[in-house]
């Protein structure tokens, strides 16, 4: 099946549970015996079989990589990813241990990953779709973010031990690729993965694809999503990637972990808030979509700074990590801990050079927002959003209207003063054109 | 000696002749037998044991690690610098053949690299204090950092291949480590690394280290020299590391090499003819250091750019490179292939997207030169370039000038709009402060 996993079969139900008997500590955890255990497939995303087993004590989550993508069987890939997706849950459970799931298990010759089940929690985009007002979500993922990127960078550990993380990552092409070419390339041209049910929509794509600023704008995204390895990153942080409840947050699906500017993260998660907004243009889904555009930056802002205060770098110690954008004297003495208002610049108050630092992660936030509501309606992946809307005609009013509001994100990038200046709008009366 | 590498042993002469003679690749090119060749340790840089055998056909360089510094056997160090050195040149010679030396022979358990050996090269500091004016040597250095950086980065080949190459390099954590301590980190604060041999500096490097736009400004050349992989670099392009006559370059000693930003390697070549500028105070030299730079920039600009309208990119192949930043139609129409006069900004006819990236570039050179200024006088490694000068008094003078020099373009740095409003000064009558 796969040249470099000999012992690589695709597993059935039956072939799961045989697996999980054999692994104690599992076994240990489901309770009772093989017998009692149910499961259940919950294949969701794009790629993987997906499986919950549950016992009389409690139950867990397998995945299994395919030797395709599962959407699409003439789609060949490899099947290292459920190896990354374990990586990264292994580097970043320690960072954010209540705000992922553990791994409890990988197996490197059937490419099995078994992490904690969760129970009761929905996938984050289906619950905003039927209406959930879950408001520990936005901080949530802000604090996640801001841990797992400030954890794995150089701002906190010494680069030696940084790179030796990266040099896994580097080997995650395939899904990088992927990335590379379905959200930041494939959009801006024709591509036989492209598709859009309307050609209502023929217009704004050619505007956005006539536009050198656009192709240099994203062209510059493209880049540093190749060459600005800051932090190891989730890499595909959409709202699917997202499972709640009123009161608990977790992030799932880390296949796509790799190296890259931390403003791709925060760019994915916010660009599928705004994706959101659109679907549902009420005035009070956009006024919640702009303070949830404020909640999460902030948010994002005050940990990462928090993190970075509390880092205790020591320069003098060859072997320790760089103490980078240390604060003046001045600096520290007016800073205090508090995080600014909704309505307030959270960078203002920062020493100068990680105020520039984050300016920069907001301006890459802002551009892959952009780029992930764009590839969303016009590119090979599309999101569940806009099916609630009733009917075909409303939905490419809206769809139009989001793809507007991305390119002129783009037209913009590098001008945005602050969530106000590059979200603000979507507050709004209405439909937002 | 070494646990990873149990048959290395630290080879005196006999035992080179020895190793060669085993080698019929390298003893054919020597010529007659092994009794014929001659042998001689022409060790010069900081690190290594170096030697040059000629027998009657032709001569050969031979390199070996030693476990520690060579000047200084008390710093341990690991074997693996020449296997660094080996890589690079078997990476680069293909893309600069005339401008380097050829690898060939390494040995992975002596750490022994075997390269063509020079005939009346010179290394370029010994020549330019001697009063040589060799008008090749600047814009071959142009040609050789443009074609080595773009050849290695993401513009020219698909990341996949990037991306191993780059795994290779982040292994050599050794000299980064050294390069981000010596160079861009212990100058900047009390390190007993650190030296110089007249208070009457002290007054400077007190006002450099007491500066927070100092600060800000070396922590982010730091922190760019860690998170900015955009292509292969020399890692210590001084010129030193040059071996030149009137008509041929050879760039040697690639052991620093790891990927970074392109910026680095133009500011460690601009900051040594800074160097040189100061240690010759005469307005001719300044002239003539100023024109150089001029040189050096448009000529990189130049063959860069060149590389980059050639590369021949073909986006809708998903296995080929990505095409970044390609002209708009209206650019390509008014480009030509004329390299600017000396006064003329090489970046203002370009696309908008690749002159913003070079610019970048721009800025990393004049911030990494100042760098490597500062380094020279007040750090470890100092360079012989002020040794010729005759008095005491005069070199502190001097020293104290380019101390100054670089200093300004610190506190100015992403202000400078070219190469003149960078280093126009320098061609200013007799000292410069």
């Amino acid at each position: 099946m796969n040249a470099h996993a000999p012992r690589y079969r695709t597993l059935d139900m039956p072939g799961i549970l045989a697996l999980l008997s054999g692994l104690p500590d599992i076994a240990a955890r489901l309770g009772g015996d093989g017998a009692q255990w149910t499961i259940c497939e919950v294949s969701d995303g794009n790629l993987n079989n997906v499986f919950v087993v549950d016992g009389p004590h409690g139950g867990v989550c397998v995945k299994q990589s395919l030797p395709y993508v599962r959407v699409d069987p003439s789609w060949k890939m490899p099947l290292d990813r459920t190896f990354f997706e374990a990586s990264y849950l292994r580097d970043i459970h320690p960072l954010v241990p209540g705000l992922t799931t553990r791994c409890l298990h990988f197996d490197p010759d059937l490419f099995v990953l078994v992490v904690e089940s969760l129970s009761g929690h929905t996938v984050y985009r289906t619950a905003l779709m039927a209406g959930a007002q879950w408001p520990r979500v936005v901080p949530d993922i802000a604090t996640f973010v801001a841990r797992a990127t400030f954890g794995t960078s150089v701002l906190c550990a010494p680069f030696e031990h940084v790179f030796e993380r990266q040099a896994v990552y580097a080997r995650n092409t395939t899904l990088r690729r992927i990335t590379l070419d379905l959200v930041l390339d494939d959009p801006y041209h024709d591509h036989p993965r492209n598709h859009w049910d309307d050609r209502r929509l023929d217009d704004v794509v050619g505007r956005i694809r006539a536009s050198c600023t656009v192709r240099r704008v994203v062209d510059g995204l493209r880049l540093r999503f190749l060459t600005c390895p800051q932090a190891l990153l989730h890499g595909d942080l959409h709202t699917g990637s997202i499972m709640a409840t009123a009161t608990d947050t977790r992030v799932i699906d880390g296949e796509f972990a790799i190296y890259g500017p931390i403003g791709f993260d925060c760019g994915m998660f916010v660009g599928n808030l705004v994706l959101r907004r659109f679907a549902d243009p009420s005035p009070d889904a956009g006024r919640a979509c702009v303070h949830d555009i404020h909640r999460f930056w902030n948010g994002f802002v005050a940990e990462f700074t928090r993190q970075w205060a509390t880092a205790h770098p020591t320069p003098s110690d060859p072997s320790g990590p760089c103490a980078f954008f240390l604060p003046d004297a001045a600096d520290a003495s007016s800073r205090g801990e508090r995080t600014p208002g909704p309505s307030q610049d959270p960078l203002q108050d920062l020493p100068p050079g990680r105020a520039a630092f984050l300016r920069a992660v907001f301006e890459d936030m802002v551009g892959y927002a952009a780029t992930e509501i764009i590839r969303r309606i016009i590119g090979y992946a599309h999101t569940a959003d806009f099916d609630v809307i009733p009917t075909h005609e409303a939905r490419t009013v809206r769809r139009r209207a989001a793809l507007v509001f991305a390119y002129g994100l783009l037209c913009h990038h590098g001008t945005h003063d602050g969530v106000n200046a590059a979200f603000g709008a979507l507050a709004g009366q209405g439909e937002v054109e």
